[in-house]
């Protein structure tokens, strides 16, 4: 297989706003040309998939302003300085649910827009759920639901899980319980 | 369950790059506060799942450079300005794999980065595939493969389809199949 590295030469931040940074890099393609790549720098985030001891699922109803709609997904979040990303899971979890786990397992991770960010998502499973209470986020404004892998499931089929590392997800427990 | 929409109040352009458009709005929250929304503008894009006529499916390997990997992906690229995504998915298909498809039909949409963009992905479910030659397109690295749905599935299971997109469509296609 060919080498298709594209080496940087140059990287500029060319936009620094109060959620996006933007970059701009100078590369080198494959064929010795160069070219320009414009990407997103995130500092990655954690999800977290919470079965509840009677094999539900806790998710989050909330309103996700730049697609316009309500989406229904699982507690997830992006990973603060020098975080590392299980104690985003917990922090999120708790955070978004109201909910500590007494196992948090690393399960995958995933690279959710290859295009135009360096995002990168962990997946972790939470099991030995317990509600602490709800301490919430000051200007989030968001819904717990418990819902079944089969709802979830009939919904992706319908094409109505629309939100797409929560559909990974479902994917995922699905395999997994095959 | 509460209405969480957010109604938007004013909206800036605040980056115009090569490829990504940032946009910064003031919105009204549920609880009649005003907060900032940042997100990048982007106009969609269509993937394509090509079933060969053996079962395989054609994907494309290539770098990407904001995660620094290379990736199998199935062949997929943004909405030209006014194009009807179905006609990206016929040209994308075209321009990566060099393929034409006899049926494309439309299977479901995915929202991949709910945080801050506001891109939609169509998927397409293509059959019917014939070789038309390769035209390519400049400044493109590629190579074509030819997978089975099992070999992605392993792959998939093992945390090495990483790809959003990509895993989204093996799973959809494993669902498919059973």
């Amino acid at each position: 297989m060919d080498d298709f590295v594209e080496r940087p030469l140059a990287s500029e931040q060319v936009f620094d706003g109060a959620l996006l940074s933007v970059h701009r890099d100078r590369v080198r393609l494959p064929d010795g040309r160069e070219a320009s790549r414009e990407y997103i720098r995130h500092p990655g985030a954690a999800i977290v998939l919470p079965v509840l001891d009677d094999g539900r699922l806790l998710m989050v109803r909330q309103y996700r302003y730049p697609v316009g709609v309500e989406t229904l997904e699982f507690p997830a979040g992006k990973i603060d300085a020098g975080e590392p990303s299980l104690r985003t899971a917990h922090r999120e979890l708790l955070e978004e649910t109201g909910h500590e786990a007494g196992r948090m397992e690393f399960a995958f991770h995933v690279l959710p827009c290859v295009g135009y960010a360096d995002e990168r998502i962990d997946f972790y499973l939470a099991r030995g759920l317990r509600h602490v209470g709800h301490p919430g986020e000051d200007g989030e404004f968001l819904a717990v639901e418990s819902v079944s892998l089969d709802t979830l499931l009939a919904a992706a089929d319908r094409g109505e899980l629309t939100e797409a590392k929560t559909l990974i997800g479902v994917y995922w427990l699905a395999r997994r319980d095959r």
